[in-house]
């Protein structure tokens, strides 16, 4: 049997419960070339609002199918060279038990991680992180870097490799609580947005002006920020959460593009699938920073397939602490 | 005597002829390493408007000064080595008949050339468009180039270096004659974003969407056109003129930053001062394709320094056709 969530339909304004609809079905079958997986657990991340929009780096989600999400799980049968019974594999596995997928839609890896770093730190999560900062932004030592979500999953990693490149890092998160993480995990500052005086707060915080601006939310931290920017300076788009979970996009940032000019900015938008080929970097050095202590990486771990509606409604609704992922159980008899 | 307009006070809606006050004061004198110059023509730039609303990639505007100015001139007395009488120089000469100006603040140019090709295709506004194309859009043969305000100065010489370049080329403009001189000068397409269906004309001018935009308006053109942008595509922002002229900056163009994400997009803005090196480059094949016939750079020249208020003011409110220029008159007994 294979439990699945299915995607019914898609969503007029904010995605709700009702947009999925639970399933069992029967277990799939690998086909020659394919390879049948067991999901154990599943990355919770923004960009699946994004799928369900429209067409954006992949093709909208089509309702009636089972609810796309990445994720690593182990391999139990293979008709694919190079895959065998144990290994442990990444791919859209999707809310379900088990995924049969042609073997070029999996990627193995390193099954002495744990599976919380292969979803998190050491997964797209991570090299989001690390390939936006380094490959999109191109930080100096000494420059300062502006990070919004920053106690998010993306944000969290984005923030620490900033510091760690020397330069001078600010985060910005909702809340005091959540601003003493970013000062606990090396942030020179934190502005907490929710304060009120936002525009303000980030030119005191950045009081020699932003060179990069590592951006996970938009909205309004993004107009307040823009002002602030250096001239020559780099906004990074890696999110825009504040506006996945509505029906129409809103007006865009005011001084969008008279800032871009007068102040030479680059403002550039990335997906982490485009630059598989510095994955290997992005990940060795994760992992060397992970192993060295030098960056944490706090996950939000929900037990149950069941769950992963509700995990998703709380992520877009900023519910989560540290990079969210759902565990999918042994299926019974297993 | 020297013939002067007075910047009088920043405006804080639409400027207006009392924004500027007319003044007759004593003829400069060149001190030591400066040079006299008489100024011949002024170059109308929307950029004029920027420098009153606050600083950007210079101060802002002092009231109470000479009305800041880019034009072109004939060195009268010279106190630095490099100037003599009789050359011809470029510089921020003001709204006046003649300025003393440090030589370091002055650049020779070719006296063989038309004084209108100097301030127009062979001044900031060609250079402008050769390099917001070339060194930051950097088009490949075969892409669709789409530029907005493409019968004004800067956006005819891009249009038409795009097409020189290879692409296709579409432009946008205000109106059926506008867009008739388009087709004229060689776009594949014209759109003109008067006609009510702005979007849907801009998709079907577009039909294999939009690699790279050149955009010298900001507004609706820029919010309709990036919808139809291609994965990687980029958008090269040189000029925001229908956002200029008013007292706040107006919300950002729909879809940013979300579909810069979704399409992996770059938008930049830039200011030509920044790239002197590529001003060798620009100029000469600038000049090779006027030579040669292959570009045009018609020009709108207002005669009287008195007018230069008027001119800028048509200009901002979209009347020139071409390139606009205030010819200051020989000053009487001269």
């Amino acid at each position: 049997m294979n439990r699945q969530w299915i995607y019914r339909e898609r969503p007029t304004d904010k995605v709700a419960l009702t947009h999925f609809e639970w399933r069992e079905a029967a277990l799939p079958v690998a086909g020659p070339g394919e390879v049948l997986v067991r999901v154990q657990m599943l990355s919770v991340d923004p960009s699946q609002r994004i799928w369900m929009a429209g067409p954006s780096y992949r093709p909208m989600l089509v309702p009636g199918t089972v609810m796309a999400c990445y994720g690593v799980g182990e391999v139990v049968a293979s008709k694919a060279p190079g895959f065998a019974p144990g290994d442990r594999v990444e791919g859209d596995l999707g809310w379900q038990d088990y995924a049969a997928l042609p073997a070029q839609a999996l990627r193995k890896r390193d099954p002495a991680r744990s599976i919380e770093q292969l979803v998190g730190a050491l997964g797209i999560t991570g090299t989001t992180a690390w390939i936006g900062l380094f490959e999109v932004g191109r930080p100096s030592p000494g420059e300062t870097v502006l990070v919004s979500g920053a106690a998010g999953a993306v944000g969290s990693i984005a923030l620490q490799a900033a510091v760690l490149a020397g330069c001078r890092v600010v985060g910005v998160a909702g809340g005091a609580a959540k601003c003493g993480r970013l000062i606990a995990m090396g942030a020179h500052a934190a502005v907490d947005y929710k304060a009120g005086a936002l525009r303000a707060d980030l030119r005191a915080a950045c009081p020699d002006g932003i060179d990069l601006f590592f951006d996970n939310t938009a909205g309004d931290v993004l107009e307040a920020a823009l002002p602030s920017m250096n001239v020559g300076g780099r906004i990074v788009c890696c999110g825009a959460v504040s506006v996945y979970d509505q029906a129409r996009a809103p007006a865009g940032p005011r001084g969008v593009p008279a800032l871009l000019i007068a102040r030479r900015l680059r403002m550039e938008g990335f997906v982490v699938l485009d630059h598989a080929q510095r994955l290997p970097a992005a990940e060795s050095a994760l992992a060397r920073w992970l192993d060295e202590g030098r960056i944490v990486a706090p996950t939000h771990v929900v037990q149950g397939l069941a769950q992963a509606p509700q995990a998703l409604l709380d992520l877009l609704a900023g519910l989560n602490v540290g990079k969210m992922m759902v565990r999918v159980e042994q299926p019974p008899g297993a």
